[in-house]
């Protein structure tokens, strides 16, 4: 989750929440769920845009999601159009799911006028549940007559809040590279919240854009990175769900744009975006982030963080501001990584509080304050050589305190 | 967790909450946490008794497994006395703690008349504080002079209640096995809470003994195939303590026994115990046991029943006695276990649910019946060959319904 700061001389800066040139959305209502809101979300690309997305490992992928990964496949990473919904997730839903997510996606490419492999799907909602395509199908040739008058490079907001499901607010995020000579590119994203953080609920749904131009075999290294660097790196209940995914699209109006810089632009949107889950998580109340280093390989190092972020006992301390270090210093001892416990080294909030196998006697009342802020920065170093080797062998795992509002309303809510 | 039930014709029955012979206990008062309470327990058992124990593989070990380990090294598995206290761990506690754990045998093993390594060790309680020495001291002396007073094959349930800390009821359990000729062995256990159940609380300890002539090696086996089926197949919280240990003794008194129906009487005993603790652990409302069958492996069936038993939403659901199987579905989904997605069935309280992919529409009424009983019972079959094979590839996992009371607990209590 670390990103670079942007500072005087960078060339990347925070823009605003609009598309990129060569994006158009519009958004539709089916009453999917709940009738008077939108619930269809539809992005057009233009002609000649490439893709690539990461889809969920769950074995009981959605049928959208089989239907976007046959799609992406077959199109070798073009896309022209992206159709998601709320109130359903389209996922259990046997044979007759996949044929329903077949028909969406015909129905957008038969309105627009495109290749139907050159349409991507997803859904987030309910499971088990089938898409009312009598409301549907009927929707999208108004969506798609509606794009004529879409603005290119319009507001991100609506898109946003159409793939809203238990979200509290809209998650946008944009910045813009200045590509030298003058000329710009950006990189804009939207997301949707994470983990089923409520009952039947599924879904982390991401989106991200850029005018840039990127073939398509870059553009899916470059979402690789800054997902294992944001996605990758946050939990709110540990749960994956059937229809996680995240898109990313490169429309090539605006040019060329040197990798690196359009590499840290997607994994600075990423990361606000995956911050701005977590943070929107049912019952949230505080954020919580562990940074690991000295580990013996980067992988020993995600797993550290990864096991005290998750862990219930530290997730309910950090809820009560209670300065249990104990428990942090046992969540490390039992992650499975081969460490010397005596070179363990724990901080919070920037305070040293266990080393050498013991606790150091930080003061009380800095331990309690450090412990009690709005967000919890967890420092763990495992002792490996200082400098390069230990910021190389580092990682860093975001989470949020464990309330008893997530656990009311994720047992409250009946189907 | 499954255990044979028993019948008629059966070898094994439940017996009466006493000590096999050749086994003494006394209880002491040393206020470590509070005054006023007994909070030290001392087994004495006849000499030439073999030993074994299993510790947890958190890498910071408190002190007393430190001490405990090599003991039981050095002596190759023999043991006259264990010695525990409630209140304070002694984990996270450096070289002084090591001392004072290495204080604690010395005096039992001074008082007793016995070599030290003959002697082992654990605490459980709070973790980074020292043990108050200078009130445990003088209180082991009067402890041992107490123990010739000591019903030999006495009660378990002294012991069992020195040693608790938050849980609810001290927990024991005892099978007797009829041997052939009218003679019988006995095996008996007590333990203490799960997890970390309560900030800064470590540990599940459980003590179990037997008078039947069993050798060092022969004793770690049947102690680590009972502990498999048992303490190995639960969770409370998911997080593994720094005192975590399970110790078995045999005094011999009894003479030989099959080892076949030893290992079954061990395995129901600490079967017995393990659902006490779930079934007492913090904010305690329903259990629930995920059974997998035809997985392609044993461990692939472990796997796919430990991350449905242990994932947030499963858990919360069934405090909910919400009919969420999508949650179920979707956890076991993600175990990281290759299996045909369509291949799965799912069945709650016996009601087939979900097959071939998608929901078989069953009774609603019954479904929510399942789901709203004291303890949830779910069966997934992925699908492997019937019979055999099937029941081979089998396992099970136990744990209990996340609520609101148990972040309460976790998140309130102030250190």
């Amino acid at each position: 989750m670390t990103t670079a700061t942007a500072h005087a001389s960078s060339p990347i800066h925070t823009a605003s929440l609009d598309w990129p040139l060569g994006f158009r959305a519009t958004v539709g209502a089916a009453a999917i769920k709940k009738a008077g809101r939108d619930d269809l979300a539809l992005l057009s690309i233009g002609a000649g845009a490439t893709a690539a997305a990461i889809f969920t490992r769950n074995l009981f992928a959605a049928a959208p999601i089989e239907v976007s990964r046959r799609h992406l496949k077959d199109s070798r990473g073009h896309a022209s159009a992206l159709i998601l919904n709320s109130g359903c997730a389209n996922a259990a839903t046997g044979p007759r799911g996949l044929s329903n997510a077949q028909e969406t996606v015909d129905a957008v490419s038969l309105a627009i006028g495109c290749a139907s492999e050159a349409v991507l799907v997803n859904s987030t909602g309910v499971i088990g549940v089938q898409l009312p395509m009598e409301r549907i199908v009927p929707e999208i040739p108004h969506m798609v007559a509606r794009l004529a008058n879409a603005v290119d490079g319009g507001p991100l907001e609506p898109f946003a809040r159409a793939i809203m499901t238990t979200d509290t607010k809209p998650k946008m995020s944009s910045r813009t590279i200045a590509c030298g000579g003058g000329r710009t590119v950006r990189v804009s994203g939207v997301a949707k919240g994470a983990g089923m953080i409520r009952p039947d609920m599924a879904t982390m749904i991401s989106v991200l854009a850029t005018d840039a131009e990127v073939d398509a075999k870059t553009l899916d290294r470059i979402l690789r990175h800054a997902a294992d660097a944001s996605y990758h790196r946050i939990s709110v209940d540990g749960d994956t769900s059937t229809n996680d995914s995240v898109f990313a699209f490169a429309s090539g109006i605006a040019g060329r744009c040197d990798e690196a810089l359009l590499a840290r632009a997607f994994r600075e949107v990423a990361c606000d975006l995956s911050r701005m889950i977590v943070c929107d998580g049912e019952g949230f109340e505080r954020s919580l982030a562990v940074r690991v280093t000295g580990a013996a390989t980067k992988a020993d190092a995600l797993k550290v963080a990864e096991t005290v972020a998750s862990s219930l006992l530290v997730r309910t301390a950090i809820t009560g501001g209670d300065p249990n270090w104990g428990r942090i210093v046992a969540a490390a001892g039992r992650a499975g990584v081969d460490f010397r416990a005596n070179d363990l080294e724990l901080r919070v909030g920037g305070i040293l509080i266990f080393a050498n196998g013991e606790p150091v006697g930080a003061d009380k009342h800095d331990v309690r304050a450090a412990f009690n802020g709005s967000h919890v920065a967890i420092e763990i170093s495992l002792g490996a050589t200082e400098g390069s080797v230990a910021e190389t062998n580092s990682d860093e795992f975001l989470s949020c305190g464990l309330t008893t509002e997530y656990v009311r309303l994720n047992a409250d809510y009946t189907t």
